[in-house]
């Protein structure tokens, strides 16, 4: 990493904070990550964890400006406090933001994941150059978020963009939210493996029986086998795929959106899933409200949560 | 109606334009109706037509600032011409709003019917206090459309707001627009009746078994044998308000929106369907946002179209 590019001034640092891991991110003003730590979480406060390396990173970086914080929860558009969180070290709740700028000097904005996740792809990933996009993550849980004329647009409770909840199958199976048929019981990464484990049971002959001899497979197997020609893991792939594409649609319909970003685990199919998706979107939405739409697949990798969050912290000084 | 309210300043003109009837209402500036015509169109160009009442109108008040018209179709947001439209007189397309600014010499506003009833409801009717609602109209189609921070939100194409055509059964019936389980496919009028008699067939006792010897029952009718207390007409009321309930959920889920406002002639069946649609909103949508969610029924009735016409007739003219 050439110490000229970091020890200009400008710089922001992009906190992806989830159960387990932290991963810290020194970001450019332009959104070009120069340097990233990851960390496992060692029970210690996080936000002291975090402050520690944001020192280290300062040590390098000649300015920092500000830190961003993406959190698996939910974040209080007025107070900043963390309201709701699945899989939040519970110590944190309510006052990382306060506790990390003490120890650090710094401002810290806080927001939720996925709606930094959103924001980074807007600004430096494949949702460049929209002013209006749709951002879901598919992974262990399906998120989405919303921005609209260049802004988060976080609804009444900050809870806009709850794509994984969306009814895709009135007569579905139990979601833990407490409706039937939600789009995460059948295409989040656990659901997938599922479904693959139930229909293997049942009828199937393929890579993946082998495989699960040995020990369980996981989404990204069955992504890897269908991508190595294995029928029965493309057909997985392919159905979740439809799926997926069936709430598409709804967002299709009802936003009549510029650019629709997909990212998270999932994904990692590449276009064996991207292409259902846009098959099915296509074929359930009101047409000229999907010709109006790009669908594509997100740009940032891991990275999506941590740029986002730097990034909002750029522009959290700005207003 | 008083003379003396209407000969102030300050009065617009709204038009509700359909394939049979033009109704216009000249409308106070603060959404107030003060007179209402109502014609049948006489295959007249509609703009000459729409001209003479608004003439006629203009004799009354003194001053009329600009009309706003209401179309079953699309307008393209930056040319203002009609780009779609499904019942509207053919010869109007393209010219509507330059003839009749024209022939009068007042400002003229055209906009989606859908949209126009949404901006009635949110200035003057139940959306009124709300910046941030979502309208549908229930009736021989169903539309909807969105304000944001107090703005019609259009979409990327002007589409923004395509409540029928989200999918409530992927395996449903086939609609209009290519896809299947839309939910106008089961929740329109036309279609509320196709399943009332396709019940009816099969399995029904009902006061509309004797009806439908005489003459063909309306959707209108369903709803009121249902007041009446008719249990048959009352489930098919019932299931059409789950239905819709499932549709109302993905709004709920995406936009985390403040307010939902539900009219057109389905909802005349009044808390018979409003109930059901809430309780099936309840069930099926992710409860933070269902919580940060009123559902109400539409409050300006078969003025909606007019008043909200004149009203961003109105507030163009601010801009």
């Amino acid at each position: 990493m050439a110490n000229n590019s970091i020890a200009q001034s400008g710089n922001y640092i992009g906190v992806d904070l989830s159960a387990q891991t932290l991963r810290v991110a020194l970001v450019a003003g332009d959104g070009q990550v120069l340097e990233r730590r990851e960390t496992v979480l060692d029970g210690e406060i996080v936000s002291r964890q975090t402050a520690s390396i944001v020192q280290e990173l300062r040590d390098h970086a000649a300015s920092i400006e500000a830190i961003g914080i993406g959190i698996p929860g939910l974040v209080n558009p007025q107070t900043h406090e963390v309201v709701i969180s699945s899989g939040m070290p519970s110590a944190e709740h309510g006052n990382l933001q306060v506790e990390l700028s003490n120890l650090t000097g710094l401002p810290v904005a806080l927001e939720n994941d996925a709606n930094a996740a959103a924001y980074g792809e807007y600004i430096t990933g494949t949702g460049r150059g929209s002013r209006n996009m749709f951002y879901v993550t598919l992974g262990q849980g399906i998120g989405g978020a919303i921005i609209l004329g260049g802004k988060l647009w976080l609804g009444a409770s900050g809870f806009a963009g709850e794509f994984g909840h969306i009814t895709i199958d009135p007569d579905g199976a139990e979601c833990v939210c407490g409706n039937t048929g939600c789009l995460e019981t059948v295409a989040s990464a656990p659901n997938i493996v599922r479904r693959t484990h139930e229909r293997l049971f049942r009828d199937g002959t393929s890579s993946l029986s082998k495989l699960s001899m040995n020990r369980d497979f996981t989404a990204a197997d069955i992504a890897r086998e269908a991508r190595n020609g294995d029928d029965f893991a493309l057909l997985m792939i392919e159905r979740t795929g439809r799926y997926i594409g069936t709430a598409v649609a709804s967002v299709i319909n009802l936003l009549n959106i510029e650019r629709i970003v997909l990212g998270g685990g999932v994904m990692e199919a590449g276009d064996l899933i991207l292409d259902p998706i846009i098959r099915e979107a296509g074929r359930r939405s009101f047409q000229p409200c999907f010709e109006a739409t790009q669908i594509v697949a997100a740009g940032l990798g891991a990275d999506a949560v941590a740029i986002g969050a730097a990034m909002l912290a750029r522009d959290a000084e700005q207003i």
